[in-house]
């Protein structure tokens, strides 16, 4: 049966760093961000932050709250694999979906405000926001898709509040190693 | 200046346990699902879970997002403290009305639903859910009112899904001195 670890958190938590953590255990990664940024593409539209959240929200109206999750079950279900991590789940609609055709277990991978702000200043990506103000309005549109219902539900929630990439990417990949063994027991 | 330690989390995540481990470091504690159980009453509704969930909805919806805040307030007023751990933040404009009369440091305490069902189901209040429905129930009405937007935005992540009691203390404590310090500097 399928197996995903489903990684959510706030922007400039530290969530790519804990998906890459498993890439390098054989797990297949995709990343849910990437699929909204294609379509932004395909919809003839720049991918910054504005344009990737107004297309996840049509993406949502037209095919409902789990269309993201739905897009990503057909890229997994193309490359045949069979432990994938999902990085970038936004929603508990998402989460469902991927419940229904895997074992799922969701991950939360947690910073304080503070702590994102300067990470995400360290990143820097085309979508990433400059200012104080741009950053507190990124978190109310991924609050207001409901990704913070997701961080409270998580069944392990990894705190990235201090440790460094090497530190998060450890726990992880303990986590899901432990993971591996509750589920096959 | 007033001093506010705001605690949210999950239902039976551990919210009051890390409260209480503040109360014998010399903070006043106020229980905001007091105020709402104390408003239940006098609505002459007997204080469970639906009607304790119904009151704060409708308080809300009187007195604004922040109502139950701005109850608590009034309290602390009349208390005269100037150390106060607020129990049971569930939405980020109660947080913002906090920010305006006190230096607030928002608190999370976290477990996984499971751990939560489990610890719960040990607690057995009067509002406390009998079984799983019940449970997946409260905590769509917590999320209702926005608690998963005060989690995902804590200043502070507090995990209890492997701690004791005494270790959850301990860990609230210790946040709180270092926050003391930080915004005595």
């Amino acid at each position: 049966m399928l197996r995903i670890v489903a990684i959510t958190g706030m922007p400039g938590a530290g969530k790519s760093t804990a998906a890459q953590a498993l890439v390098g255990q054989g797990w297949k990664r995709v990343v849910m961000g990437d699929v909204i940024r294609a379509e932004t593409r395909r919809r003839g539209l720049e991918p910054n932050a504005k344009n990737t959240g107004e297309v996840m929200k049509s993406l949502r109206e037209e095919r409902g709250e789990s269309a993201v999750a739905d897009l990503c079950l057909e890229v997994i279900t193309r490359t045949g694999a069979d432990r994938v991590v999902v990085d970038g789940v936004r929603s508990v609609a998402e989460v469902e979906a991927f419940r229904e055709r895997a074992l799922v277990i969701l991950v939360a991978v947690d910073a304080s405000p503070e702590r994102r702000f300067e990470l995400l200043k360290e990143r820097g990506r085309s979508d990433d926001p400059l200012t104080r103000e741009m950053f507190e309005e990124r978190d109310l549109r991924e609050l207001g898709v409901g990704i913070g219902e997701a961080i409270a539900l998580a069944d392990i929630m990894i705190s990235n509040e201090h440790a460094t990439p090497d530190e998060l990417a450890g726990e992880m990949a303990k986590a899901a190693d432990r993971w591996m063994k509750d589920v096959s027991d």
